[in-house]
């Protein structure tokens, strides 16, 4: 791939720059949203399972300061691009290429305060194939979301929080696989519009947790009940979320 | 029990009258929310797991006509009083008294277009037990969600749709729990107010259905963000279902 095949693009109203494949997976408002959603105290330790180019790991560094922000990768391209992202704004990344399902020794023996991931959407059996093999791999499902939601509750401090986003459509997956040692669930739907199903859903989940589940009230990313004019038209919140850096309002 | 121990209250505006017991497990808007939201046509079968008294399937009956209405209630007490309750309000209702884990031969030989349920919300492990007998059997639970789903998985015709209404925090334990069988869920909050998270939850599933999980906008029960005056304060659309007579609005 050569510098052609990349482009630069500002996040949080510029103060993010982050190379993507022009043609891979590009990151959306996704990752930024989970990195909004995600309560860390400067000081604490961060695990993103599933990197990317690192965009939730540099968006939630760029909100709080003197985190210790470690990210997984498993294509090497892209922990490459997680790498020089984080360089490129002057943000400390540790990043390591490997399967989060069989993740390197020196993770084993570290426990995190946060573990934050946007796995893929989608099932690689159903749909069909991205024509990027990156692309591919980032969006289709290969590592079932058991094997992410495993992963945290290992890698998690007792107490510990995950913060997960993920397509609505597979709410009933990410709860039917949750394991035993994460409790205190709360889901945060996000629609587009008023009046709209959920088509992302954050959960957080606690290491230890026992607080009974909670539905919270759907975030509107979109003024309206449907597109009116030119132009993007968030809400205030998402807008500050996507344009100021600030974090996602979250319910009580 | 004596005639001094069951009270006779109106639903639906005065269309029915519901003999109830004074202290044991008395319905309140959630039988009338479930059938509310029961898209059944004249001349279907509706099959009710755990009828108690009988005022969903009564309700529905009221609203639409001509349905073949089968209730299925373990405690004797109330399988009578469902009868009781049929016959006062003029409506077809056979109720049987048995265990829905153990139906009886002649109700596993058939299928239903609709099965509706109002199973018990807190686990029998949980909390303390309700001073009357008869209240912690239907409001604590016995029998198992997954009894209950498997159940209704059983008991539905091809296509056939199962509408349950049960307290949000059980909503990881009915999603874990749902059998293969079950598809094209789709899940409805009730809220409180604006701002509020879930209290309740209707879902939706259909044997053999295959389209992708759908979680709707909340629907809110009560105006406002607050209770501001003496009386109810229900929404249009909730008031029109409680004191009409009225379907559930759903979304499409």
């Amino acid at each position: 791939m050569t510098a052609a095949d990349l482009t630069c693009d500002a996040f949080l109203g510029g103060r993010l720059s982050i190379w993507q494949p022009r043609k891979g997976y590009r990151a959306g408002v996704d990752p930024v949203l989970l990195a909004a959603a995600v309560d860390a105290r400067p000081g604490q330790s961060v695990l993103e399972l599933g990197c990317g180019a690192g965009v939730a790991s540099l968006c939630l560094g760029a909100r709080v300061p003197g985190l210790q922000l470690t990210g997984v990768e498993i294509q090497p391209f892209y922990a490459g691009l997680a790498r020089r992202n984080a360089q490129q704004n002057g943000l400390g990344l540790a990043v390591h290429e490997a399967d989060l399902a069989r993740l390197p020794t020196e993770l084993k023996a570290r426990s995190f305060d946060h573990v934050i991931a946007n796995p893929p959407y989608f099932l690689r059996s159903r749909g069909t194939e991205a024509p990027d093999a990156g692309r591919e791999r980032a969006m289709g499902e290969a590592t079932p979301l058991s094997d992410w939601l495993m992963a945290a509750a290992r890698r998690l401090a007792p107490k510990g929080w995950l913060t997960l986003i993920q397509d609505a459509e597979r709410l009933p997956d990410l709860l039917a696989a949750m394991p035993g040692a994460l409790g205190s669930l709360s889901v945060l739907p996000l629609a587009a519009r008023e009046g709209r199903p959920a088509h992302r859903i954050l959960l957080k989940a606690r290491k230890g947790g026992r607080a009974a589940f909670r539905l919270h009230p759907p975030i509107l990313l979109h003024e309206g009940r449907a597109h009116q004019r030119d132009g993007e038209d968030y809400t205030a919140a998402i807008s500050a979320v996507l344009r100021d850096g600030a974090a996602l309002p979250l319910p009580g």
